[in-house]
């Protein structure tokens, strides 16, 4: 299965023309899930020729504008372009009114099915259980609740070898050594092992979206052995107090969380616009975390 | 003095990487008038270099997306650059609920003065009369409550040709002078005509946005004469029922309204994303009112 993230916006809140305010799309298999939807990103999404059917889920992780702000215009566009397929929509209190308000005033009539899911942006749970995937909330600690999305892949049967097994071999045979389990067939005296007849299954892997968020170490434990981390660096370390500040990270304390995580790859983003030029974010996560890139917009990563 | 309107957006509701949503900057003086503030459109101010301080009037036509979403942003955006110049806000009602419950789950705080002037679109009003000029709705007809907004310079006072006047001439005298009056100096028996010691005043101009609605006769006499008037096309001729059905114009029925109300120059814009090319727009509204324009983006039209 493809499993990836293309990465549309890695500026912060002050707008710059050089970086778009944060939004991804998560891809498996051939269905997307968006993660945030700053201002702008329906527009990007028309750039990178991602095809809006395929999106069915949307996460928000909280209410600052260049977080959501595009998601009343993707909402209002997919209605003009005649949208059929559901939509569930995963956010913090709030933003339910500020879209259902909107459509109000503009005297929208929603033609499809959209669905919202409040979440508790304090707790660990999982908010949506997928054919493919699961995903989690991260609570996050920033100035208003908020809250960062694990993506874990479902664990997938082995890859039963059928042509190794007699022609008239019994379905519920076949499903114990899909899940690994070795068969001992009474009637015909013969086992059957797993190892014998099945290939190992594809490995989980897992994708932590963390933004936005001051220091946190009390996450570690739930980010342990991610195979990628995206991971706001607002600021380079010289700014730490700012980061403190403003309940935002610098690039050392995203490297920091990779490496007490035990992640397998790190990107970083969400870039302060005072910031013209990168180079520093990657040379000070890289002291740390060596497997660090910068998020680049555009640029699909493989996870 | 300057008056001229940069065009920043000519697109319309559904998005096209072409053309962006609605919005406009007219200037006269130093003094600078947002006209809608479609998604993105805090991009267009970036990139067009229009220096923010400058802009202390935003007026929103109706709160279909394409013509305000952009406005949050921007508002936010000012706010974290430290503004510190009034902002007004001139739109129907319901635009400041939406703006306050978006700045309440975000816990932003404005830091400048923001006011909000809620306007009657069904109405002939002057909503702001300003050092260089009035400003005054333009009622529309459009799905949603709508207006558009007429620019008018104010009379300016003739210019004194000082140099020609005796050296201790009364300040009452130049004032009558300026405003066109005969002075006669009964003391020295002497006659000053306005004619004569003054120059013609800059005549008035006047600019009109009328986006979105529907084909309307009874806004003529509103426009009579106006300089330059800005109108929806969202549509050509050959779409006329499908402009019927969304209250939206034809281009030929945008040149039928500048023809009536003789204005100077018409612009054309709104364009529906169905259309890749723009020149049956041109054709047809030049068929009806020679002086027609397209509208282009990033482009500073004088009026």
């Amino acid at each position: 299965l493809k499993f990836e993230v293309q990465i549309l916006g890695v500026g912060s809140a002050t707008p710059v023309l050089e970086r778009h305010p944060s939004a991804q799309v998560l891809s498996i298999d051939n269905e997307s899930f968006l993660i945030d939807c700053g201002e702008g990103t329906q527009y990007r999404l028309l750039e990178q020729k991602i095809k809006h059917p395929r999106i069915r889920h949307v996460f928000i992780s909280h209410l600052h504008g260049d977080h959501y702000l595009g998601l009343i215009g993707l909402i209002s566009s997919l209605n003009l372009n005649q949208r059929s397929e559901e939509l569930t929509v995963y956010g913090p209190k709030g933003l339910r009114e500020i879209l259902e308000i909107q459509f109000k005033y503009a005297d929208t009539r929603i033609r499809f099915d959209l669905n919202f899911v409040e979440v508790d942006t304090t707790a660990r749970n999982i908010i949506l259980d997928h054919q493919f995937l699961t995903v989690e909330t991260i609570p996050l600690a920033h100035r208003i609740p908020c809250c960062g999305f694990l993506f874990r892949t479902k664990p997938a049967p082995r890859k039963l070898l059928r042509e190794l097994l007699p022609e008239e071999f019994p379905v519920t045979y076949m499903k114990m050594l899909k899940n690994g389990i070795d068969v001992h067939d009474e009637l015909n005296q013969a086992t059957y092992l797993a190892a014998d007849f099945t290939l190992e299954a594809a490995t989980e892997r897992a994708y932590a979206y963390c933004s936005d968020t001051a220091y946190l170490e009390r996450n570690v434990p739930q980010l342990a052995n991610v195979n990628t981390m995206y991971h706001e660096a607002t600021f380079t370390n010289e700014l730490l107090s700012r980061a403190i500040e403003t309940n935002h990270s610098t690039a050392t304390q995203a490297a920091q969380i990779a490496q007490m995580a035990n992640v397998g790859k790190l990107l970083i983003g969400h870039f302060s616009s005072r910031y013209k030029t990168l180079e520093t974010f990657e040379t000070e996560a890289r002291a740390i975390f060596e497997n660090t890139l910068l998020a680049e917009e555009g640029v699909i990563y493989e996870i």
